[in-house]
């Protein structure tokens, strides 16, 4: 799972870092690939993706997405100092096809945002509705006993 | 920046990593705290943050920004391992207001999903166009630039 070496090679993402697929990419190093979404949501929008092939960003080692994740925010800086049109920036990352995941090689989006851009991240969709205490507690206590075994 | 005791009084975020304040903890360390969120968009909805004051994602270090997306991923994957409904998980950072960010405290947002769900985090609201590959080298070139100066 950690290995470097562990492509896929039917995965458009997986030949993206070797070079084989065409991509404008915007930064590479040992670990992950950064490059332009081809479907932007808004001009700017690029993905950092792991050099290994894994579906889920859960299959990934933590170092990886802890690299992933802090190019991405270094990629969320660079786009807020140049000349995109940049008011703040969504860090998305949809593990699995319920969150909207298409592409089976775990990819994190960095969108420039705007106001009335026509990017669809907006949390709350239904009205948002305050927990009781009780049930915050029930929740994080099956959490935390799942977590256990975690880290 | 990086001091562990830059809190802000008024924050009330800054002062759930303090204990001062009421919130239903998943997890804690001496970088992140993690607690339930008190307007779930769906059932074991999770907050990560940093225990230090800072509004952006770009002023937090990047050790513990890695942190707060790996422990992250450790609670999507407990989320999964859990009785609650999750066919898939959103994790989300909204940097800024014009993305959808309201408590100037970052956080991570770690979101159960399910097809059905209420949660309003879907990518494209408009038509996804494809970008010409001219103007992905362009937007490339562009974010390389910012980026040497990061990286």
């Amino acid at each position: 799972m950690d290995s470097l070496f562990n492509l896929d090679q039917a995965c458009t993402f997986c030949q993206i870092t070797t070079g084989e697929a065409e991509a404008s990419v915007v930064y590479q190093d040992d670990l992950v690939t950064a490059f332009m979404d081809l479907f932007p949501v808004t001009p700017g929008h690029t993905l950092v993706i792991p050099n290994y092939h894994a579906s889920m960003i859960t299959e990934i080692d933590p170092n990886t997405v802890g690299h992933m994740f802090a190019v991405g925010v270094k990629i969320d800086r660079a786009l807020r100092d140049s000349d995109f049109r940049c008011e703040a920036v969504s860090l998305y990352l949809a593990d699995g096809a319920a969150a909207g995941q298409v592409v089976l090689h775990s990819h994190l989006h960095i969108v420039p945002r705007f106001h009335g851009d026509l990017c669809g991240l907006h949390l709350h969709a239904g009205p948002a509705e305050m927990a009781t205490r009780k049930k915050l507690e029930e929740h994080a206590e099956a959490i935390r006993r799942s977590l256990k075994s975690e880290i």
